[in-house]
């Protein structure tokens, strides 16, 4: 098993990789602290690894919820639901949530977590390839609000997080693959030599090498701890994580949630920022092939949407959260694993390579 | 103007004490760094406040939303009121919103700005004595669910607090006396010499005698602000502050809330607390009565309702929030001053002492 700790002063946390794990009851006993567990968890999950979380998890008062499956519920009235449960069961403020699946079901507890009685104890134990690598890092958790995503949250980190590379067997392949995009991020940003590797593992990892597997998640995770310790709460360093999101959320939006996923359009983000970053003659032409290369590879989409027009994509993009009193920050690249912010970029450029990109 | 400086670390914040600073501009130009400023303020203060406040903030781009008055309306229902203002107005994380109000827009407010966009930076204008003293030092933010008080909250300090006395002249006289309570209690805690001061001063403080109240504000918030930097998460003397909440929260509950006042039912639960130290024989019978004398000039009931019986105040004391995987922790008093924690108390004396004062 490796372990990884994520260096948060005293928020620091464990990260757990390995096969098998979910049923390690040691490790639950090691980060629980008073003896009531609420699990949460959701329909699409819960058939298949509750009762392995649940006999794991036998020394404790264990209650569970099941929300239903989606982005679609990922809103206040489903955490409402959580608290709910909380309340009908005397949970006190020393009791300990977990959040068995994906990104969705991590948001959704992570913020019930966060805000019953102020705070309360909670576990990550993420069961897609994107929730190991991206959401059960960093401590953000939140939901949608009905005129935008993740608009109502907190910052609030896990006691541990418990990754099994058992979980991926299962997973559904588009899911898999949409997981590799933010992998592949993680190479891009600041991290060439895991750029080469991956080059090389792709097809390892879509075969369930659990080994690379383990590899690819440890990397990924190792890069996203380094960069949050260097910066928590997001207000410089940590916006590079974004590498593709600015683009990529324009494209979910215009898409309709749920009808492109998150890693796909964050793929085709990638692409787009690569071929922004070479047109303003930052990024090799090279790396931008490179870039297209990986990400197809992986199965991955490298253009935009279709149905989408550049002006639609400007639009959507000048809503993002990310935008701080009107300033819009992009996240660029000088060539691959060297990734800046930018918020003072060519407005005519971007609007050439987006009519490009869109024709 | 004096100004009360609360140490957090990077989190401090100063309060501002005075009358008539709500209309200083040059504050809130300080302590609000975006353009954008959202006022939560409520019916009841809205037609009186408003338009001061507004003037005072003439460089900032303002909205305002007005939530109905009362402790009814604390809850996740109006904070979504305030997120749809800020969503439909595309306000973004580098916003300001201002609690104008008494302890109710406070909490509902913080935990808005706790919660929008993962947290935003929030400004405090307390309107009553209570919130002045109480609500406004210490980060608790929060709404209540259906079945118990603030139990969905968060963490969340103020940029600045502005505590303008002028706010006290038109505040009805049961709420500037039953703001009185929590400002004895500072004095129970801890600090005996204040306790004295308040003993010549409670006419002076009913009267509006802006000075007396600007030094029993200042005292008050001194003696809190002390308390929560030791232990910001309350994990353990902060528990002091809940003198008299234990037995006050029972009695407010079984009551309904809004028909005993907060401080009214503290003001009770502060006597019990006293009879029982002394009952365990820890408390003189002198300071009991000094208790009991100080609250009653200041008006403020020294004996639970009479609907109310021992079993009922039990009962619900065993639902406090403050149990902790089914330990009860009370604040109890070896004098004036000389408040502690217990959480191995007699349980069979705590009948008899409650036989008595609810026969």
């Amino acid at each position: 098993m490796t372990t990884l700790n994520v260096d948060l002063g005293e928020r620091s946390y464990p990260i757990y990789i390995d096969g098998g794990i979910v049923n390690n009851a040691e490790l639950y006993q090691r980060h629980i602290k008073g003896k009531k567990v609420l699990i949460v968890t959701d329909d699409n999950v819960a058939d298949i690894y509750l009762p392995r979380l649940l006999a794991a998890l036998s020394g404790f008062e264990c209650q569970h919820v099941s929300l239903p499956a989606g982005e679609a519920h990922k809103n206040l009235a489903t955490v409402n639901k959580i608290y709910d449960v909380l309340m009908q069961n005397n949970f006190d403020r020393n009791c300990t949530i977990i959040a068995l699946g994906g990104g969705v079901v991590g948001d959704i507890t992570g913020f019930a977590a966060a805000s019953y009685q102020r705070g309360v104890s909670f576990v990550q134990v993420p069961t897609t390839l994107l929730s190991q690598v991206d959401s059960s890092v960093g401590g953000k958790t939140g939901v949608n609000h009905p005129m935008g995503k993740n608009m109502i949250g907190a910052f609030h980190q896990p006691a541990c997080v418990i990754a099994d590379m058992d979980f991926l067997d299962s997973l559904p392949k588009r899911e898999l693959t949409a997981g590799m995009a933010e992998v592949i991020k993680y190479g891009l940003i600041d991290d060439l030599e895991f750029f080469e590797w991956l080059e090389q593992h792709v097809p390892d990892l879509l075969n369930l090498n659990k080994a690379a597997l383990a590899k690819a998640v440890e990397r990924s995770c190792a890069n996203k701890s380094r960069i949050v310790a260097a910066d928590e709460r997001e207000a410089g360093k940590r916006a590079l994580l974004n590498l593709g999101h600015t683009f990529g959320h324009a494209i979910e939006n215009a898409m309709g949630y749920g009808n492109w996923l998150h890693g796909e359009a964050i793929s085709a983000g990638m692409c787009l920022a690569a071929k922004y970053s070479c047109d303003l003659g930052l990024m090799p032409a090279a790396d931008v092939a490179r870039t297209e290369n990986i990400l197809s590879l992986a199965g991955l989409p490298i253009t935009p949407p279709k149905e989408m027009t550049e002006d639609k994509c400007l639009e959507l993009m000048s809503r993002d959260k990310k935008m701080r009193d009107k300033t819009l920050t992009l996240v660029l690249m000088h060539g691959i694993g060297q990734s800046f912010l930018c918020n003072d970029f060519d407005q005519k450029q971007l609007l050439k390579t987006l009519k490009l990109a869109f024709a």
